[in-house]
Formats: C-alpha cells, structure tokens, sequence
C-alpha cells in the first residue's frame, strides 16, 4: 500500500507522446514506403539506449571524480558498467531486426531522409567524449568536423563536455592514486622487472640449447624475444613511455599502466578484486562498442552497396575507419602483452598481504 | 541527391519529445532512485517495439482480409512475420538488461508506481486481440476483466478491434479456401486416412509379433495405438471434431485443420512452399510469445518474491497462467500429431504435381 | 618458445575421435535422411558442455566443502559459476539451431532411434544431483525411476555423487557459519524483525486513513498484509520455519535464510559484496536451468506433437512437470518477499563496518 | 513402435569415446590448471559445428551441380543455408564463453600447446574450400602457406577439394543459366540500362537546379554522380567488367551479376522468390563469418595482447587482414550499389509475368 497518488501504466511512460513521435516522411509525401515505421523505431530505440548508457556513465564518472573513490563505489561502478555492457549486447542485436529490412525497400524512402544520418546523433558523440575518446583521435568525415553537422544546441550541450573529465583521465588518475605499489617492505616496480628478467633469459635459454631448431627458425624465435623486450623497455623506461605517448601509440601515463598490471597480477586477494572486475568491464564495454561499430558499419554496407565508388570517400568507409580508432582503453585491452605467468609472480610480503585483506579475516 | 527539402536527425526521429519522455517519479518526489530511470527505458522500449509489431500484425490482416490472396501477399506475410519473430527474440533478451537491476534497488521506488502495472499496457492486449486471443480464453486478473483497468481512450482502442476479424480467423477462412484438396483425380482426405490406417496397422502387427516384450509393455504400447487412433479419429469425424471446438480443446475449423496438414506434407511441391513458411512463422511467432510470457513472469517473480503469500493470488501466478493459455496458434503448434512420414505419403496424380509448379517449369 | 614437445591441433583436441562419433543410424539402415547429422551433433554438443558444467560444479563443491572457505575461493566460485550460465545461455541459444529441423524432417528417423532418449543423459542427472536435486523432488516419468533407464555403469557413476554433499547442502552450511549477526553490539534478527513490523504497522495506518478506499477494497488490501505478515512469522518463528522445510514448502534451514537476507540487505559493505554476487549467481544459475528446461519442453511438444494423446502421460508433460518443480535453489530466489527497503534498515554500528571493511582502509 | 533394435542413449551418441576426448595438457605435465578443459572444449564444439557446416555445404554443393537445379532443391538449399547462419550465430555467441576465461588464466597452460594453433583446422579451410576462398585470395601467415602446417593426411583431404567447383563457381553457373533475362518481348539488359540512364539524368537535374548548394557541394555532388555512372558502365560493358575481374576487383561474371540484380529487382515474382531468398542467404552466410572472424580477431588479441610487437607479424594482425579479405559473396554483397527503387523499375510484360507464376493462378 502507498501513500502516493495511484498513477496509471500509460502516464508514468508517457505514451501519449512516445507513441506520438514517429512521423514517416513517405506518409507525409503521400507514399507508402511500410518499412520506414522500422527505420524509425529501430533508431528511436537506439537513442532511448543511448540515454541510459550516459545515465549510467555520468553517475559513474561523478563518482570517480572524488579524490578518494572508497570501495562501495567501486562495486556500484562495476554494476553499472556491467549493465551498459548487457545493453551494448541488445544493440548489436538489435541490427538483426532492421537487416531484416532489404536494400530495396530502403530505396523506397531514403531519397526523402537526405542528409539526416547516424552520424548527426548527438547522443553517441556525448557517449564517445564522456568515455575519453579525444578530438585527435577522432575520423573526419569527408573532412567535415562532426560538430558542423549538429544544430547549436546540441553542439552547446556537446561543447559542455570537454570542460569535464572524461571516465579515461578519471580512472588513469584514480590508478595513478593506486597504493601498494611501493612500501618499506615492496617495491612492485623492480620485483616485476626482475621476473621479466629472468623470463626473457629463460626463453632465450631454451632457443639456444633446443637442437631441433634449424638456423633460420631459432633466428626468428630470437628476434621474437628481443621485440619483446623492446615492449617492455618502453614500459620500464617512464621517458620512452611517454615519447609513445606522444606518438599516440600508448595513451595511460607510466604509473597507471603500472597499477593496472599490478591489479591483474594479483588481482585474487581481497581488496583487488573489485577494481580487477572494474578494469576488465571497461574492455569489455570498449570491445563491444567496438563490435557494435564494427557490426553497423557492416550492416550500412550491405543496405547501400557502394554507390559512391572507389574515389570518393563513402559513408561505409568512414564507418569501418572508425571501428578500430575510436577506442577508448586499447591499453588495458593490450594490457595481455605485460601480464606473466602467477608461477613467476614475485610474491606479496606478508605485511602487504594483511593490508588488502578484510580486518574480520585478520583479527 | 535529392529533391525534398534537407532534414535533421534529430528532427526525422523527433529526439525532442522522445528524450523527454522519461519522468521518474523518484526525483519528482525527490528521492535517488538511480534504477528507476532503466525501469522506465525498457518499458518504453517495449512500447515502441509494440507499436512496431502492431504495424506488422495491421498490413498482413489487411492482407488477408481480401477474398483471394495471391502469391505475393505470401510472401510478404513471411517477411513481416519473420521480422514480428526478430523482434520478440529482441524483446526476450532485453529482459536480461532489466535483470541488471537487484530486487533492492527495485524496492526504492516500487511504491511509487503503485498501481501501475504492465497489465495496462494497451498495446499488448491490442496485439492480443489482433493475433486472434478471444475473450473467453483470457485469463482474469483478481477477477478483474482487463478494460476495467484501462483508461476510457485505451478501452475504446481495444474495443474497436473486437469488429475486426484477428490474424487466427483470417487464416482459418484462407486454409478453408485452399484448392487442391479434393479434385476429379485426387481426394487428400481419403488417401491421408488410408495411409493412416496403414500405418497404425503396421505398428500394431510389430507390437504383436515382438516375442521380447513382456505382457504390460505389450498392453502399454498398444493403449497407445489405440489413443493415437482416436486422435485421429477425432480428425475424419467432422463432428467429434467440431465437439472438441466447442470444448475449447481445438480451434480451428475441421476443413482448415485439413488444409494445413496437406501443406505441411507436400510443402515441397513449389506452389505450397511459401505457405507452408508462412504457417511455420506462426507456430515460431505464437512460440516466441509463449516464451516471452514464461520469462517475464519469471523475472517478475525473481523481482518481488511472493509477497502476498499462500493465499491471494499473486502477479506472478497470473502471469504464469497466462502462459501456455493464452496462446493462439495451439493447432499449429500440435499439428506434427498428425504427421506421418514422407515414406508412407499418397503420391499425387502427375496433372496435380503440374499445377502446383510454375508455368516456366512445365512448358 | 615452450620446452614442452610441439603439439598438433587436430591431436591435441582429439579430433580423430571426435570426428568419427557421429553415426547416424539411418545410413546404417540405408535410408537418406538429412537431418540425423544434425540431430547428432546438437547432442553431442550438449553433452560436451554438461562436462564443462559438471568440470566447474564439482570445483566449487569441491571449495566449499572445507570448513573455511576464504575470500579468494569466493571470488573464483563467482567466476565459474558467471562461466556456468555464459553456457547455459548457449544452450537456449542452441535449441534455435535444432529447430530448423522440421517436425516431417524428424519422423525419417525417429523410429530408429526409440527407446534412446534425452531423459538417459546421465550427465545432465550428474549435474542436478550435484547442484542439490533431491529425490524427493524429482518428478517420476511413466512411474519409472530415472536410474532404472540407466546402463549399470552409469547408474553407479549416478549412485556415487549421493554420497557428496551437493552445492546445495553446502551454501546451506557457509550460510550457517556466517559470523556478524549476532555480536554484542548488534543482534541482526531483532533489529531487521522491529523493521518489519515498523513497515507493516505503518502501511496498515494509510489504508486506515486512506478515505478514497471502498470498504472492499481496504478489506483486500489488508489481508494482503495480514498474509505478508504471516510470511515473515513463519520465517521469524523456527519451529514454524522447520514444519514448511517438513512440507517441502521452504528448503534452505531457517540460519542459512536469515543470513542470506543480511548479505543481501547489507551487500554493499566490502566483505559481503562477493557473497552476494555469490548468491545472485546461484538464483541465476537456477533460473537459467529453469528456462532450458521450459525452452526443451516447448521444443519437444513442437518436434512431436502429443502424439500419445489425452490419456497417457507424453513425453512432452514429464518434461513441462519437471520445469519448476526441478529447482534447487527455490528460497534464494523467493528471498525479494523479504527485503525491506533500504531507507527502512537497522543501521549497523560503525565497529561491525570497520570489520567488514578491509585492512588498508580503516589504517 | 519400431522394428530396429532397441538403442541407448550414450551409445547412439558414442559418448565412450566423446567425453573421453579432453585431455588436458596440464594435467600431462602436472600441473593444474582449471581453465584448460574450457580451452578443450570450446574448440572441440567449435570443430563438431563446422563438420556439421560441410554437412550442410556438402548437400548444397552436390545440388547444384546437376545442369538443372529444381525449384524443390532451392527451396532445401535455403533451409540448409538458413540452418549454417543458425549455427554461425552460436558459434559467435560461443565466443563469450571462451572470454569468461582471463588471459592471466591463459597463461598457466599455453606455452603447453606450442604450436598448435586454429590456423590449424583443417575443417575450417574445407569450409573456405568449398564455399569459394581461392588460393589467391588467401592471405598468408608469416609467409607461410596454411597447407604447410597441416599433417599430410589433412592436406590431402583438403587439395581433394581443390578439384570440385566450390559454392561460388556452382551459384555463378546457375546465375547464368538464369531464363528470362532476354526474350522476344524483353531485354532486361537494355530496359535496366535506360532505367539507370534516366535515373542519373534526373539526380544531376536536380542538382544543376538547386539554387540553394554551393558551388563547392555542387562539384561533390556532380563528382558523385560520375563516379556513380562510371560504376554502371563497368557493369554495362563486358571487357570493363573483365578487367576489373581480373584485378580482383569484382569476382562473378557480367552475367551472373545481371541475373542476380534482376531476380534481385523481381524478386516479388513467385518465381523468383525463392532464388531471391538464396542470394540473400548466401550474402548472410558470408557476412556471419565475416563477423565471426572479426570477433575472433578481437578475441585473440584481448587474450595474448600483441606479445610479438610492432615489427613482427602477430597472429593477431594476420586475423584481422583475413576478416575483409577472406569474403566469398563479395559481389552479392555489393549488389545495392546497382538497385533503382521499384518506383523506377522497367515494367515486365504480361507473358513474361505468367511464366513466372504458378500454373494454378493462370488458369
């Protein structure tokens, strides 16, 4: 029982005017193009999504933004995130319902629809730069900036952004903040580097004695390891990580990539589980966008061909360009690269083991 | 390029009323209930994919509803029914995104809502009745007939469908029009019956001959013989027939029951092809339906428990009702009952193989 | 560079013989029928992941049978189990796969393959045995037990798990040993029981007061109270909470409910934050079970009909029978009836949050 | 009842020998490592689908080599190619199984498994045998030739496959034996050919009138439009087309492209439903693997991260380049670039029309 006023199903949803806002423009010019209702709902339902991806990532993001991210936030982090992951989901499968719609009936309305497209849904860009990814890193298309295809206002709410941090410069700062990795007792930096170490020589060891191996393979095997070394060294080497930086070939500062691998390595013990399960739902947030620009730019391929040939460039191409470039965390999606096996794990003193326990399992 | 003036994204899918459609009830009381924002988006998801379905469900009556169907319209149907079958599988996966959210956040703004409920939801009972539920086999709710919970706009939509003939008649008037079945050359139903009869015959004598089986097995598997028989039995006599009708335990007229037998068995000949496709995204719709019901009202349950107790009849138990009851397309469903092997079908006369292939194949 | 000897894909994964399992026993007979490959190989599939299951079930039972089960191994258990449902949502998704068989498709070769059916996997009994299906519980098709339709050595691989407590039986003791409800300072089952006559005294009062109410109406709504009341007596009261364990009406022993409802009402504290997502899992582990298991009936009921008719018990009704009568984890999914709201629960005193907290934390 | 002997479920589905196909290398060497038998199994469910690929490929490809294919035959062909995309869906979905592992968990058993790899898979190259991947496409593996990897037995197995017309060659056939295309009272070439004409002349009209462009959006449009034409042209005109056949450019013959486009214009003709409905799956059928290979791609870099480096090719790198390059259906897939809404499509004459009906409806 409440003691609110009973409201009805159709007023707390707002039918009347969601039910209202599809207006196909083949109805207004007096043709019957049937499946433009699906083009409309099909976007519609995108921009619903959108807006509760930036609910969930504005909320996350606000609570990165203290100095101190205390563990509860965390695990709500981790929730949340986890939920605009099972949308992602939704919409990659949400493109299996508008390919049912073929190219030929697409014809029927899309002379009408010119030039509205995707790629004017201010919703996404806001997504895209609340998430960090940068206006350098961002594909022109046809050399026309986004931001000139979008009407004033919502390139103001756009514009708003930037002066924000993004959820990136928060969890590289809030990495960076990472205790633990240097005390009296532990200095995690130079206990990793010592078991990369031992390793590489390890590998190399077994290259040279192993008989079987002819000239030419054990030479490539050699070569293998020493780039991986080189992978290494520009991770050690905090001046040569930041000259990659520069280069946009890395994108975290040296000491929050260094928190990351700490929190993967040992990532079983009590208080590192948390920010483990954080760290691995952002890739798999980044990943399915990823698949989900991947998927679209596939879909609009197939819907369109390739009418504008091979000199200019075609909706489609930009589309694929961006698949790959408009990722946020590719270096914790790379962060594989730098992980070792737990047997050559440098092992945790025991001081440092209470600490990222629970008091109950110590006392 | 185009000659209709330029339009705006934003604009085309009227972003303006959709993305101001959401007012949680929480903030207006001024509580934080972040979940309650998701509760809202995913009703209205489903509202929009409702009005969808609507649209599709509306052109294949309008179809139907003409005298003689011809080829094309078929094929059609197929495509929108197929793409009706895309969206319930969408509709069932988006209750995995609801499910992110925990019982306990659900509770920090359930008592708001109160009574709202998607009971209320006008759209599905429009579906409902579109498709074909009659008044008779819905399931009450508190004893409380459905209208009376709807507003009087609502209750006057629903109630002009009712003078509408639902996809179920159409398509049992369109089975009951089906050629072929009885010609100069060729009566199905007698030759089916025979083949039948064939059959039962032929597994009795196994049954009789099998010197492994012991006396109660043998007694076990000929009852069941024998209650195969009178389902069948139940088929030829129009009568009997048109008894179970009336019971409730079948639907579909005796005539279109037929017809749909026939198709299933001879779909390969070119002409029933795409009916029997179209039959087959029924039975795939009406299925789909039927699971969705049986995850919602699971996920209802997992959301509240069952608060009221042993006694009252709770949500969950009308919804789980509702389940296999409400369902449409139940002859369909059953129809493989009635199948018997391509081995043992009658052959058809060559003059009928001719008309139902194309003109092209037979010049 | 590996020291290990090199290894071959085809070997490693045996593909020899798994490549050479597949015997359809229609070419055995020689008749051509399609479709057996198919009906094979989704077996086989199945059967491969129910391994994978049991490989994951047994190494969490295999935890939790130690007296202690520390923070690491809860954190791994979470994460196989989370691996169990990714795998059983693949096994809903793969009844989509057999479904594009045809019901006439099926009738080639069925009958050479009677008596075998999916009731004999004795894996799959493995797996409710092991999760904590009791035989009690356990619906009985054709009044035959299931071992009887077993060969003796699985039936003695069966008859061995009775003697391993099941996953079950486990959680039911962890939750037993759960410390913090009952300390000096804070006693959980007074706190959390003056709660909920607070909430129920106070709902009472507005349908006391609420003058809009019809004298029927106010009747209804307080008998639902007075059943959600006799719901948590019968929870707050062990000898009444033991006589529906007797009736088979609650499960899980009247301690263990209890401290599932406090980690679930004060999941956010750090060290209870993995032992709820342990619990969630669970639920959704045995919701997913309950979805296969309704999804497999449907799909039988499709694949056959009900081809036994109206007297006998069918295959298809075992199966529908056993949908939600084969749970095991009933009472965690029942536990939203007796949650309360956040903003009503018993505030913990700060010396049990410091213990609940971890180490570096509160330094 | 049947007549065949009795069968037992695990025999049917040899599972003596299925589940006794996971050894786990770890487990060989000593160690424990959990996550190897997902490893295991993972792949081995992925090699039982892809036999069940070539099951269905296999029927499809021995279909169409017959002169003359059925109407029947294209209808099952649909079925069993609608029936790969159910399987490819699950084996995408199959991925998020394999992700439940972390790449940390990978590394406790990998260096075991050197060099076996899915570069392996002999299925999988018979599966791009038969489907159409030529030699040339094929992109090479640090310039090593797949069949170099492979056991002898293997590579003979596959270079079999090299002297059967693979799926692409089989549909290229049947596309040019396509009727209709030139009769006495129609010449689709010609009558396509003014429809396009007048197409592009009205898009420039447009544009040369529109006062409101500027005169640098004119030129891009104007520069469309000729890229546009000169697309049509390399259609129109055989030798053209062969030149760009022979660059690698396009793939099927000019008439095997003009049969598809006009059964792709006509498709609503009941004839040509059903070739319609092939083409649209084939195109399905190649952009899932294409999907299937993207995912992968992205898989295996998230697990292994680019170990290798910048200057050495990674298994990752090569993964990617095969995602476009390893398409089959290309063409098919390009088609839209060559539709003209239905609006602008030549009107076929009446007697063309009545070949393409039933013999029933002309009556």
């Amino acid at each position: 029982m409440s003691k609110y006023p009973p409201i009805y199903y159709a007023d707390y949803l707002q039918l009347e005017s969601l039910l209202n806002s599809q207006k196909p423009k083949s109805t207004e010019y007096g043709y019957k193009a049937h499946d433009e209702m699906l083009f409309i709902i099909v976007h519609q339902a995108y921009e619903l999504w959108f807006k509760q991806i930036l609910h969930e990532v504005d909320s996350v993001n606000t609570m990165f933004r203290d100095d101190v991210v205390d563990e509860k936030s965390i695990g709500i982090a981790v929730s949340r995130l986890h939920r605009v992951t099972e949308i992602q989901k939704l919409l990659i499968e949400q493109l299996r319902v508008l390919e049912t719609m073929t190219p030929l009936d697409f014809l029927e309305f899309r002379d009408f629809l010119i030039p509205a497209s995707g790629f004017q849904s201010f919703q996404f860009r806001l997504i895209e730069n609340k998430l960090g990814l940068s206006d350098e890193k961002r594909i022109q298309y046809n050399n026309v900036d986004y931001l000139n295809t979008l009407e004033e206002s919502h390139r103001k709410i756009i514009l708003e952004t930037v002066n924000n941090p993004s959820l990136f410069e928060l969890v590289e700062k809030w990495l960076e903040r990472t205790p633990f990795l240097n005390s009296q007792s532990f200095n995690f930096w130079q206990s990793y580097k010592e078991a990369v170490e031992r390793m590489l020589e390890h590998d190399t060891k077994i290259i040279m004695e192993n008989a079987t191996l002819t000239e030419k393979k054990r030479e490539f095997q050699l070569r293998n390891i020493e780039l991986n070394r080189e992978n290494f060294e520009a991770l050690f080497d905090e001046a040569k990580h930041n000259e990659l930086v520069k280069e946009g070939r890395r994108h975290l500062s040296n000491r929050s990539m260094l928190a990351a691998i700490f929190i993967n390595l040992y990532r079983d013990e009590p208080i590192l589980h948390l920010p483990f399960m954080f760290l691995n739902t952002l890739v798999e947030m980044d990943e399915l966008f990823t698949e989900w620009r991947y998927r679209h730019a596939l879909m609009v391929q197939r819907m369109i061909g390739t009418k504008i040939g091979t000199g200019g460039s075609s909706g489609h191409q930009y589309l694929m360009s961006t698949v790959d470039k408009h990722r946020v965390f590719t270096d914790l999606f790379n962060l594989p690269t730098f992980l070792i096996p737990r047997s050559e794990l440098p092992k945790l003193p025991e001081e440092l083991i209470r600490e990222l326990s629970f008091n109950f399992s110590n006392r």
